[in-house]
């Protein structure tokens, strides 16, 4: 069919512009000396610009509504036509001038925030996060929404979610966790100290590696570099990068940032490269995505089996830190449950308790409840509310996280999503892989893996979020999949009735 | 003036989509995973036919048209008008497909290249590079040219270069050098098997470094990298990309690698950021560029007073290799004039007769009288007769150089003229400047680096290479300053009459 497949070189020239803007990102991030930062900015500007005039090409449009009516495509075909229009038109809503300058505002706000969080200084990041915030609620109105204009933002992460819907969801969470966080919090407490000894940092990156390659993460068609907030980008399904960061006395921060990176790492790698710049060539949403790392972290990487596999090789590495630390000691060391201040450090339960104090955050900043100025004092009110502690300095507050930098305002909540999705994905894929828990105790992890290529990886676009989880397991969302694998692991743990 | 600005402001545009081109390359040929080559291929293509669709663009035309005959311009400004529109009439010679065909064709070739050298073996590149050829050919019949088809594409380099002249060059070049090189072999040699001892690879890095640090090339506004093949690049005068490669039984591949890139990368430093995406923001040409790169590599640092400032260093990373090596010794054996097989780790002397033979086989592709399956028969042949060596491996034949793969036939010669210009250069910075020796060898180069930065790199295109050597030396390029240089210095480490 030829309209198809000049619908497809045209989606395909986009993708190369995009994937082009990942890479201006990822040097960026990575290895972009200092001062090359505000001709980059200018770059990428340009070339979001270039993108977005693309992507709104009349003729484009036109064979869009042509496709859309067409009954020669076959359903591969129909679905990224269907999906395809549907970007089409939300793109329509920006001008070009309005995505320049949130690209150069967003390389600004990242290089604003990069030196606030170093010098711990607020200040340094308020002016362009206002600037930022202001374009936000601008973004919201050229797109429309009904009721609240955190929805508009929202629905480009998560297509679907809203903030009645998640208003709801972060209300049960807090009322089954508040209590199960109680419960832990009274029982006898196990140690991590073993995790802040000194940690050589070239055999803490070398033992990352080790668990990517087992993973099966491809280092033919990816690589790992360092970068101060570790993050995940794709080139092509070819191409896809994970960055880690080591910390010399924290073990926990680079293992668990190579697991949770590798996860996104191995969906995008496990996406079909016949459809390049295609929605079937494309993550279903951004919960999904998490819901890949957060499987692979936590599901995964934070459970016995896991560590059966592979303490004895952790300890190769750190025989001095670890030799006195037993396998128990060390699992129960790592799955400590406990309210901290940093969002990416912590636990896998409190872990919800920080999306939330976010998402209150995002909430109001687009309703306008809440000014820029006052996030850092809004922040320890709200930390010392859900999870009992304050920051002393904004690098460890409000400044710890990348997102808002890069103006992704409706991003965190797919984080708590994620991990719902992860823990119902798995809780199917155990019941389903034959010995699953056995072949991971052996450092096995192929079974797995083809269970999340079937299952997931390989259809891209094809099923939304919500047909997806029915396809997967036959059911919608339900957080009690994520309540019950923390009760049965964290009973055990905690020794609790 | 409003028709200034915009034209400037659309050279900005432009100029945001070539240095994208640049992250693109220098990714592809430092960290890219292999199987990222395929779709980076295509990316690095649609960005060139996008980057080529701006710089024909009927509006740019126009406005260059008018700025030409306008009398409102300054100095600086007339120029960058001037030359603009030359490039515009020359980037209007090129079609769309014809760009997008030659980048992906540079690309894949670059790919073979890289496994045909690996491999040894020129039959996986030879396809490839015929098609380049092929090409190339049409290339020069699009462009036009007077006498040789060749022609065209040395202009490209190195504007005003052309068959007749450099064909003279050669000869003059051939007939007073192969006498001096004789009379050096009849000499008595000197040792540098002190080089090919092993040197520790990160001790290697470091020292590279120092250097680097000591030329006062900004790590603020650059970085070095590793890649097979040393190169420089640049994504605006704020970020300046070099790399070297480092080997373990060879300290000179590292040390004059580094300075050599580190040349180019001061120049490019150098530029003015003000005159960001323009003609004067740009290198004058090839030669030019090369000029700097040779000038710190050889007329610098293959010098005593260089060592003099470095040795002590160099001892101190290498204590075993170098402690009964003196300065004296360290020095002749670095400067060995010994024709050998590898363009990139010849002598300054013999280098010449390398450019030579890539100069021949140029042209003969270019007009037909040899064909690419013959290259590497006509090569050791040519090598042979020149040097009296030949290689036994493609990989040290043939397919030593980067720079086919990439398409850049006619930028050899380059090479040449930038050492004759970089001695000429050298020879008035010596009388300028008071007590250039003595800086040196104090390690003190910023007298140096602003004469360079005063004289040459300030100016951008201000100058085209004939009037800059005019500008700086006070007469055109004379082969002479070279041929007294060499003779000059290597009398004396070979005790010549």
């Amino acid at each position: 069919m030829k309209k198809y497949d000049s619908y497809k070189a045209k989606l395909s020239k986009i993708a190369d512009l995009e994937y082009t803007l990942a890479v201006l990102g990822w040097d960026q991030e990575t290895y972009m000396p200092e001062k090359g930062a505000d001709f980059r900015a200018q770059q990428i500007s340009t070339l979001s610009g270039i993108g977005h005039e693309m992507s709104v090409e009349k003729d484009l449009g036109e064979l869009l509504k042509k496709l859309h009516k067409s009954k020669e495509l076959d359903k591969k075909q129909s679905r990224n036509v269907e999906e395809s229009y549907k970007d089409y038109k939300q793109s329509k809503k920006y001008t070009t001038e309005f995505v320049e300058l949130l690209s150069k505002t967003t390389s600004e706000c990242f290089q604003a925030w990069q030196k606030a969080k170093q010098q711990s200084d607020f200040k340094i990041f308020a002016p362009h996060f206002t600037k930022m915030v202001k374009l936000k609620r601008q973004e919201a109105e050229m797109l429309g929404y009904k009721k609240h204009p955190y929805n508009a933002l929202l629905d480009q992460y998560e297509p679907g979610a809203n903030v009645a819907d998640l208003d709801i969801l972060f209300k049960d969470v807090r009322e089954q966790l508040v209590g199960f966080v109680k419960k832990i919090a009274a029982a006898k407490q196990n140690s991590d100290a073993f995790a802040h000894k000194h940690y050589d940092k070239d055999k803490q990156w070398n033992f990352g590696i080790d668990l990517l390659k087992q993973m099966h993460y491809d280092f033919e068609a990816g690589r790992q570099d360092i970068s101060i907030h570790p993050f995940t980008t794709s080139f092509s399904p070819l191409d896809v990068r994970v960055t880690t960061k080591v910390i010399e006395n924290n073990l926990k921060s680079m293992i668990w940032s190579c697991i949770h990176e590798g996860g996104h790492g191995l969906y995008e790698q496990g996406l079909p490269a016949s459809q390049y710049g295609l929605p079937l060539g494309e993550a279903v949403s951004l919960g999904i995505h998490e819901s890949q790392s957060r499987l692979w972290e936590n599901n995964v990487g934070r459970g016995l089996p896991y560590w059966k596999a592979n303490y004895k090789k952790l300890q190769g590495y750190f025989p001095e830190q670890l030799k006195s630390v037993t396998l128990d000691q060390f699992y129960k060391g790592i799955n400590q449950v406990k309210p901290s201040l940093i969002r990416i450090e912590a636990d896998e339960v409190t872990y919800h308790f920080h999306i939330l104090v976010r998402y209150e955050i995002e909430k109001a900043l687009m309703d306008g409840s809440v000014e820029v100025k006052d996030l850092p004092a809004f922040w320890n009110e709200h930390y010392k509310k859900y999870l009992g502690v304050s920051a002393t300095k904004d690098s460890e507050g409000v400044l710890q996280d990348i997102h808002w930098s890069h103006g992704s305002i409706g991003y965190f909540p797919t984080y708590s999503l994620g991990s719902f999705y992860a823990a119902q994905f798995f809780y199917f894929a155990s019941k389903e892989i034959k010995g699953l828990q056995q072949h991971i105790e052996k450092g096995n992890m192929l079974p797995l893996l083809n269970w999340l290529r079937e299952k997931i990886h390989k259809h891209g676009k094809f099923y939304s979020a919500a047909d997806l989880c029915k396809h997967v397991t036959g059911e919608k969302l339900n957080f009690k999949y994520f309540m019950n694998y923390a009760t049965d692991k964290y009973s055990v743990i905690y020794n609790l009735k």
